[in-house]
């Protein structure tokens, strides 16, 4: 049985950097394989169910690719208010219940610390595929694979995070597991959107240099990887300053001429107009590979926690 | 080709005792199959088609990890008002289609008769999953497994039946399954909410010896089995008799202490309050195992039909 | 590599004669795998993303069905409005994002030129399951396989079009299609609703003999094939025009005393009265095993489309 086996996967700042590096390491393993089309049989006969009391279809389908790519099967739940929730069933026995149905259980849930009840309430181990605003750990493990894929490295590298840092689950669980890593930090945002500093500490206390900046040009030219983020109208208050700065947010294909030659481009998607589409086609742009890396990344989580890897 | 084979499941009444000790014993031999590890390829390249016209997520889960416990395959049509139907096709051009995807087809349906409308369009075996106030055989059969395995026997026990016994179609469906067996009963419910007659007639022409009471306690300190179901306020003309009797049917912790060693204590589920959730970890709550045993009871039931098992 | 290899699917009048045949005989070839009871493994290890932006749930399960029966796996987006689109997404990305999980695409959508779109923004085959008004080849290619199967031969046949052939997508693809074969057409409509003109010169350039009609007993006395489509109410601007038309396209058991002996009725399904059901059980009704000859069409195309037929 390897280190990860049985256990659940709760928050992107729960892994040592060994268990970092083999989930990494177990992602590649599979990436190679199905890239060199050979078929996979780490999970036959075994059920995964997702459930996702909130819909997320990138997320679901990503996870329901990864269980079958290993050769496993799945039970979906696509609208889970519709069903025994609606009844009045509590989350624990909702868990109790699918827990005699499958293997490992991928939870999607509004509400902060769903996962955890869950994993709580289950010998099974639970994924947790969004916690309301709270924690979508295997986001932040993609997007470190993607990071290390398109840069061929993760020390040295500076990565400049922009967007709205203030709200952002996705950057924060980011930020936090980086800090495994010896990188350095560009924040970039607006003021109102700042990082919190509670986030900016935890990652200086770990040993990462961090600079803030409210320029996208200055991260474009100093960084080596650009996590974009979208900026929403309803967090400001005062709309008058949202349409002010909204379009010193947006990255044009123009301004990437300063970038460096290597430079990565990277978005967790649906992006709505923070990237233009004439971005696309420059090399650096990675959103979308960076979207396909969740497939190897929840095979290798699927296959480890269950023991199976 | 088994005795079962190219049968539909519609009626829990439907079974010779011999086909029902066939069913029981195929399950177990899926059950230590898939517990030993086992990968079984029964149904492989064979198609279950689910077709849900209300949802129910529970029941629908389990037969599709029933179906991919033994290597098949599965379409699903989880909230069937919203396709064809909708259209204005009837329910006889529905199956006669799916006859065309599906190699078993298992329908659940708002109105009674529904799935042996279905079973009459088709040569195809149609499995019943709940038919409006009629019918729910799978459960049934489930149920009956659960005291085999909980109690080591079926013959010999006295079981109570509480709760809603008048509008409770699972509670009628179990009771007359259960008459296959040399058991005695007692029907636990306020005055209001009794046993239908009819219920009670039938069973006592199978030579089942019946008692009836409205006292919880009793039938704790009565019975080996005892089977809980949900009072509902909606069942209630007058809301002050509801309020007055709900609690009296609200099994606790504490009143378990006159219950014999062996007790075993079981629910359809969902439960919404009428078991507290300090019954969980009495080794005779039962009702998440009972829940699970419906994986084994449906893969028995889908190879049976299929003439695979 | 087949010719048909990492192929998008968009069009009834895409396909070569050449390719036709093709398609026609990998589809025969699995049909008889199939029925002998084979297990297929031709898609072994592979995923299909259906992604349907408006429900049909028919074709959904046909095309899953012929996924499963190829041994691949299928994600499924039932009903895509609830998802990604709904925040925004731009069907490119949204297409840009499944192909980072799937082999290969099924794409239903409410919009002329979407699958066309969506086939552009990937290198990931695309299947067009139907593009509102547009085009639904595959349905057309089951039709034209249903009436080789029924009749054992498709040149020299006389085919009555039949109901609104002025707003019926499917009249016209197999109208086209079959304009690759030695056959007469007889379309058959009341003035309001025929064919239109240009489908009718183009299918007359191809050499196709025409004649055009509004007396379905002529249809029925002449045609090998006698294909029905719905005739909709909401077509006629003069409700009383429609009440006083419609009987006239309703297909009785005993309007069928003159058709000849091997005659073969189809329809798209799903019907509402067009067809009374007393006509199901004549030996040409073949409107369900049309249906059912969506899988092996499928099949086929899903397994050249992907280079493994």
């Amino acid at each position: 049985m390897g280190k990860l086996s049985s256990k659940d996967v709760l928050r992107s700042d729960q892994f040592s950097k060994d268990e970092i590096t083999l989930i990494l390491e177990t992602a590649r393993r599979y990436e190679a394989a199905v890239d060199a089309g050979e078929v996979l049989d780490v999970m036959k006969g075994k059920v995964l169910s997702t459930l996702f009391f909130e819909p997320s279809t990138r997320t679901r389908l990503s996870f329901e690719t990864a269980m079958l790519r290993l050769g496993g099967g799945v039970i979906t739940v696509a609208e889970a208010r519709s069903s025994s929730a609606a009844k009045g069933e509590s989350l624990h026995d909702t868990i109790k219940t699918v827990e005699g149905y499958a293997d490992v259980i991928v939870l999607r849930h509004p509400q902060i610390g769903a996962a955890k009840e869950a994993a709580e309430a289950t010998h099974r181990p639970v994924l947790n595929a969004g916690d309301g605003a709270g924690q979508h750990p295997t986001q932040s493990l993609l997007d470190l694979y993607t990071i290390l894929k398109e840069q061929g490295k993760v020390d040295g590298l500076r990565i400049a995070l922009t967007g709205d840092l203030k709200n952002g689950r996705t950057v924060h669980s980011l930020a936090l597991l980086l800090s495994n890593y010896d990188v350095s930090f560009l924040f970039v945002a607006p003021d109102a959107l700042k990082m919190p500093r509670e986030i900016v500490e935890q990652v200086k206390a770990a040993g990462v240099d961090v600079a803030e900046t409210d320029d996208l040009a200055t991260a474009i030219r100093e960084a080596d990887v650009l996590y974009m983020t979208r900026i929403q109208k309803e967090r400001f208050e005062d709309t008058a300053e949202y349409d002010r700065l909204k379009d010193a947010f947006i990255l044009r294909r123009a301004m990437l001429s300063e970038a460096k030659s290597n430079f990565t481009i990277m978005h967790p998607l649906p992006r709505v107009n923070e990237i233009e589409t004439d971005v696309d086609d420059h090399s650096g742009a990675a959103y979308f590979r960076q979207s396909a890396n969740g497939v190897p990344i929840r095979m290798a989580l699927l296959a480890l926690v269950t023991g199976r890897a």
